[in-house]
């Protein structure tokens, strides 16, 4: 139950993630986060970022962001990314990020806030019920059901 | 006097860095940051990253990092970044990063956590009282006083 | 026949991956190169870079690299990215590349040369038999036909 | 004179740039490709890529690139990164960079074809003839005198 609640995706660490301590350069983490957060767009809310800037003319961009860098990653690892939402706000979404390494031990996790922007006004902009519904189903399971 | 205590760079905003929204893609703020963190250690503390690495067989990976993206930055800003020094514990160094727009507008704001790293045990290890003294020259007048 | 002589893989344009323009940003492409070269050492040729950096101490640089951008590709496109080996030479490999939008149009065509080579030397190193008979595998059939 | 004629920029080969095998990724040289061409348009031809991007609609798309990587870098060279014009046709101008360590050793030999396009129309545009006086200054001195 708590499983169809998150939205994961495998990532492969290549080599151009690596730096000379052959470990994952960290800057690389945040790339696979906005990969994470573009897919989930895209098969868990049912809208593509192409569809959301090009047509809707609606951004996402992160606002804040906190990160624990656990365990280091290196070459060759497939992670594990989990992505599920804490809160949803009027225009905000804060969302949970862990990679995970084998055995689901801990490499990073973040907490991230989004924020639905207009793109043309520059400015925030109310979640639609539509997409808020979607979102919802990445909400732990008692936190929907009480807004519900 | 603060002025000396603060360590600062001028950093371009280059069309790879950019999105298509025409701002700077996010992940690549961490990139500025690791540059600027490189820089300070070469320019401010005296050794460089290839020093520290392939002579000394030390690394600083960040352990954790908060960061807030206050306003967005376009192709073509040059933003001063600066660092200073928040606390400096036995192996860590927690520093603030400033990403500032014209006028000294604040564009990103981060705290990162660094860890000294022996790279051959990958454990941390503690801080050499030579280049603690040259860290405090980064801290807070008052603070670093206190230290003395 | 000619179809199990190409390693194929689908890329996806990313956000991050596009410039201001909205189209690829250029440097992205050859980051795509060497994930595709990387997928092919894994999967075609049965040892991925890990093995070969860590274990085996070799590395394939790419030594020399000619790159045709024949049409723009976009956010959220799906390319075919194809490889097929041209040549094998001592310690060299010269591979075409091609990236391919829908029904195929040529978005962009690359010929690189990789040499293998002796990472704690630092020099080329001939080509073992068994890793050259699974190269081979990827060159034209009449190609490799002759060899034999 | 003929120093003249070559745009030049030092490049620091930063951490984040360099692989586990501890030398430059050779994605990374295209992006100082792209940052030598910015610097070669603000600073050698007048006109920034904000100002070309944003007030001209216009863009300078590479078309082709041929690559030899001569010899690895590593962390912490600082290379001596020229840019000269090989040739201006109608819409394209034709450019050779060079990347050089100590003692002007080569790194890095690229030819480059860049078109300049109408970014609203997505095709090739005639370079004016302000812009193609400026472009002249970094042709070899013959060449340009030739063509006066």
């Amino acid at each position: 139950m708590a499983e169809n609640r998150t939205f994961a995706r495998e990532v492969l660490v290549r080599f151009g993630d690596c730096d000379p301590a052959g470990i994952v350069f960290y800057p690389r983490y945040f790339e696979m986060f906005n990969n994470l957060v573009e897919d989930w767009c895209a098969s868990g809310l049912g809208t593509s970022f192409r569809e959301l800037h090009e047509v809707q003319g609606l951004g996402i961009p992160t606002v804040s962001i906190q990160t624990d860098f656990v365990a280091p990653s290196r070459l060759g690892d497939v992670l594990r990314a989990e992505l599920s939402v804490l809160e949803t706000g009027g225009a905000s979404i804060t969302v949970a990020i862990r990679l995970l390494g084998e055995n689901g031990a801990e490499r990073v996790l973040a907490t991230l806030v989004l924020v639905l922007m207009d793109l043309k006004a520059m400015r925030a902009t109310r979640i639609p019920d539509a997409l808020r519904a979607r979102i919802a189903a990445f909400e732990p399971a008692e936190q929907s059901d009480q807004e519900r």
